[in-house]
């Protein structure tokens, strides 16, 4: 555990026997790496181990690394074409957030940027509905959305947030030409109130039916093929 | 469960205890009703039950009714619109089909169409995925889907086939007007080689990444507001 800790092993959260002693030195490197630490008792532990034998810590591995900012500004910059960033202000199931994934992939967007405190990890579900897309394209989370719009928009995207009400733009009326990046929000919520106001344009997916919205995943097919298109 | 069976309420598949007495009745109803039967021991049966009290009897239930094509043809009818269908050629896992059937509302199509043989049932995992766009639009499944694309060509619809390989023609390329059927391959196969020759067009949405293909009820969506806009 402390070497995976040491090596940078991708790790999502360290579950840590209560009051344990011996353990100090692992509860310092979570701290430093930044990887959030939860406290519990032996019964929680037991029933998350597979072999009883945790000897006081279980660490909840990713199945993929986390990627950071410049890795998608270096994909852009090799592709030719103008940034295409997906945002995921909140996107909670890990097969939704997979399927994200690959579909920002197949469309050719240059990254995936999610919220490090309401997001779905790297896990092996995520990966598996990503089928593959994890490996050619960045996933980065950042501390804080509203924030990293900001410095989208510095760098020159226009920045799309997918909104299901009326008061948005359907999506044929919309300019997509140039860096864009397009904002998703969470399964139940939609988009927060700051990250809304730092938006450049609320765009809507014209609805014909009587279902209030469409997945999440395939809403982002549709809007990012409406921007390639 | 007789009278669930005498009562017409939607049952997709009936596991019966091998050489049970005094079921003989049920099997009848049962093939009357054209329900699937499958003869199970005692130990599969005990597995599958959620009491042990199942008397030799279970029944997989369906969170919805099927539909007939006759009210895809009355909604359609309805709308003033070009009737606009999704064909499923063998979509099994429940969740995708919920998505697709999700989709198709959202797109205002007028029915999703499933092979008998290849699909999920109409489960609460689907319902779940379909988000209530089962209350809205027909779900009707055929014994084939040649001759059901044949009868829809029959009926005016130009019919078109997702495919993924670069001798389809690229969605950008393909006039969608007039009344539409679309169909959708398997997960894992993609189209049938009887279902694609009884396609007007194989069409294929542009690929910008490395990953194959697109989750199939992503693709959907892609291609259905591609034909709505």
């Amino acid at each position: 555990m402390r070497e995976a800790l040491i090596a940078n092993r991708p790790i999502d959260k360290l579950f840590l026997l209560k009051d344990a002693h011996g353990l100090s030195d692992i509860r310092q490197l979570a701290r430093e790496s930044g990887i959030p630490v939860v406290e519990c008792d032996r019964a929680r532990l037991n029933a998350m181990s597979q072999t009883s034998a945790h000897q006081g810590v279980i660490a909840a591995g990713a199945a993929h690394a986390w990627s950071e900012m410049d890795d998608i500004w270096q994909k852009a910059g090799q592709s030719g074409q103008p940034p295409l960033v997906v945002v995921c202000d909140g996107v909670e199931d890990p097969r939704n957030l997979g399927a994200i994934v690959r579909t920002a992939e197949c469309a050719g967007a240059h990254g995936v940027i999610v919220s490090k405190r309401r997001s779905a990890g790297l896990t092996g579900s995520l990966a598996k509905a990503a089928a593959g897309a994890l490996e050619h394209i960045p996933v980065v989370r950042v501390p804080n959305i509203p924030a990293l719009l900001k410095e989208l928009k510095e760098r020159g995207l226009w920045v799309y947030g997918a909104e299901c009400n009326e008061g948005a733009k359907p999506l044929g009326e919309v300019d997509f030409s140039g860096g864009a990046a397009l904002v998703l929000g969470g399964e139940g919520e939609g988009l927060g109130r700051l990250v809304k106001e730092n938006c450049d344009v609320l765009v809507r997916i014209p609805m014909y039916g009587k279902t209030q919205s469409l997945n999440v995943s395939t809403a982002c097919g549709v809007i990012l093929w409406t921007i390639k298109s």
